[in-house]
């Protein structure tokens, strides 16, 4: 076994412990434990800063792009950001305990399934060192042992924050392993995690396709993952146009960087014209770039100074995550069509309907097999916290375990616990 | 790309049509049909027997065990069995649809957890026929399109079986293709089956540690299995003695050959003598040989004429799962020692204690971290049936998506589902 699977391999160990001792935390210690992280965050402020500091001349040096810059730079605001979170962490309702549910057979065995841990959780993701502080803080709150794995361009940032992490959990008497960070740059590192000596129950990867069709194409434990967020908005022929307008300007324009922003929009043939007149505009102003096949750029009209930001789709546009302001447009004949244009070429992630008849609504929401489907609404919901979950670790596209925002409950599992009075079959 | 795998990849392909026509159908579709697969299976009496006897032939040329015979023969008595478990699932409720949780924003979205089916799921199993006729209704009425992957030995007898089944879905409106049975003996198919061109959305594995190890090591999508039941029971100092004796015999003798009797007994010291003394006694009565540390061998006394059935246990007798009249036994000093035994030498499968201290019985209950755990009861009820599912798809020791056993709810997902009135972000 080579030094680097040795090492991964005694990270893994050391999780297993510290797991042992956290599944049989209470609230209260994992609470306390949280807090102390929060003061320790907060206590190791300079020594965080100096970190980043050596990450952002390594960053520059290597010519890392300037929005990659800002991913990684952390300043006192974004730290004191990092803290608050943890602290916000200790507030949540603790998942563990919980009893799901519950019934007596006949034969009087009491039988109730309540959730606990899932174990020890490898977390692996890129440039923005407050997915450290984040992640560690849900693992540990569901009482779970966290490996951490950041980009190597954020490596000694993300060391300083385990390392006050740990020293918060030490504090407060948790293992201090509940909480490492693989300690070393070494790419190979992220294959040994997540094969079958890495000691993981679950990875979730939090990333760029590459970084995650990595860890799919090595994984020997279970992957909770999302490709891709090509969302989708259909303005159907009993949409409320004003409506479908608002929602298609802010599912669009809001934030166009995030997963859950639409990229394709289809409108149907009856009210192209008219939807696309105003709504086709309204985006153009906005500066969005429209893609669109030819019946949706007829609907449009005249583009007339901003006809530049007007091109002919191509095939692939409709199966393009673009990420920013440019939408993939087109006109189609039916509910089917749209239905079966989202199978076909969105992501399962986040799609929606725009109308005002229900029947038609409730086909869309029942036939998109989709982790999130939206009658009359953005789907930039898709969020943990605008779910009301308090926080997310990630988004789920995959169908097994957790699908759609994942928060502290999709960080734990179950068990059966039954009580008898000495029955035998 | 083979023959073999274009043939399973046409298979996951047409699974995949067949699949989203399942998820669309009503559940009065759905019990039609698994009642017109019921008369199918009976109308195909002679043909499935005579095909059966084909198999039989094959499996004693080819030196099958009598044992191995006997799993793989089909009787009419056997037969009626098979359609009466088809119609029986069909009288179930159904688990697709059901709102799991629901809850309004303050910003007036209304959201919905709703079960959605999971896709296509892949069966693959030894011997037994029945697990044709079992599997594919029990994917059927959770929506899901399911591909067959018998024993070689069976494959004429599970052909003409899912030929059946598949006439029944066919008279009664619904896809043939939603029960498809891999038609060839050929293991490689095993293997395209599982891997990522197999288009299946999860696999369940049924059989020997070998079969589920192979499948593991091909799987490209998620697997849900057990490998092993050692489960162990632990007689506690507070035990109710007569109640531990009548539970440790029911555990062990049975029905050893299931993954849910017992394979190890543990004891505590101070309740050793007298508790060996009789229930060793009696387990020796019902044939079970004892594999004894020395501290368990000196409690259990004279062994009289059963002297043969006591030995002593190596350390690899508590890691074995023997399915037969053999039980390990062990004398330990503490809970503490019962728990570190159970979790480091257990396979996470059934585990009890015996006491009458409620505290005691917490502790064991919270820090063993099996599927299934139990105060006063015999291990013997980890079954779909007896937790009330009606039915069992299998058992799960994996920590993700389904643990312990496995009814129609675990071959569900869920997706959310989202009615607004024109919300944006």
């Amino acid at each position: 076994m080579s030094d680097l699977a040795a090492q991964i391999q005694s990270l893994g160990r050391r999780a297993r412990v510290a797991a042992k001792a956290l599944a049989r935390a209470s609230t209260a210690d994992k609470d306390r434990s949280l807090h102390a992280m929060t003061d320790e965050l907060r206590a190791a402020h300079a020594e965080i800063l100096a970190a980043n500091a050596r990450d952002l001349a390594a960053g520059e040096k290597n010519g890392l792009s300037a929005a990659m810059l800002d991913r990684l730079r952390l300043d006192p605001k974004r730290l004191a950001a990092m803290a608050d979170g943890v602290r916000a962490v200790a507030s949540l309702p603790d998942p563990v305990g919980r009893v799901q549910r519950e019934w007596t057979h006949e034969n009087g065995l009491k039988f109730a399934r309540v959730a606990v841990p899932i174990g020890v959780i490898g977390i692996i993701y890129e440039s923005r060192p407050n997915v450290t502080s984040d992640a560690a803080a849900l693992c540990l709150k569901a009482g779970n042992a966290v490996i951490l794995r950041g980009g190597s361009e954020s490596l000694h940032s993300n060391l300083a924050v385990a390392a006050a992490l740990s020293r918060g959990l030490a504090r407060a008497g948790l293992p201090a392993e509940a909480v490492q960070l693989v300690p070393v740059a070494d790419r190979e590192a992220v294959k040994h995690l997540v094969g079958a000596d890495g000691g993981l129950d679950l990875v979730i990867p939090r990333g760029g396709r590459g970084l995650i069709e990595t860890v799919v194409a090595h994984a020997r434990v279970p992957v909770i993952k999302h490709y891709d967020g090509i969302c989708v908005l259909y303005v159907d022929r009993a949409a409320d146009l004003a409506m479908a307008e608002r929602i298609a300007l802010n599912a669009k324009v809001q934030r166009p960087g995030v997963c859950n922003a639409i990229e394709t929009l289809l409108v149907h043939r009856d009210v192209a014209a008219k939807f696309l007149a105003s709504a086709g505009q309204a985006l153009l102003q906005q500066g969005v770039q429209l893609r669109m096949d030819a019946a949706a750029r007829a609907a449009l009209g005249d583009a007339g100074g901003r006809a530049s930001q007007v091109v002919a789709a191509e095939p692939a546009d409709y199966r393009t995550e673009f990420l920013d302001l440019i939408l993939a447009v087109k006109v189609v004949d039916s509910l089917d069509a749209a239905i079966a244009h989202v199978g076909d070429c969105g992501s399962h992630h986040s799609d929606a309907i725009v109308t005002s008849d229900a029947a038609t609504a409730e086909r869309f929401l029942n036939e998109v097999d989709s982790a999130t489907v939206y009658w009359n609404a953005s789907t930039r919901f898709t969020d943990g916290s605008e779910f009301g979950f308090g926080a997310e670790i990630g988004i789920s596209t995959d169908r097994l375990h957790a699908r759609g925002p994942m928060g502290l409950e999709e960080l734990t599992t179950y068990k059966y616990v039954i009580r008898g009075a000495g029955q035998v079959r």
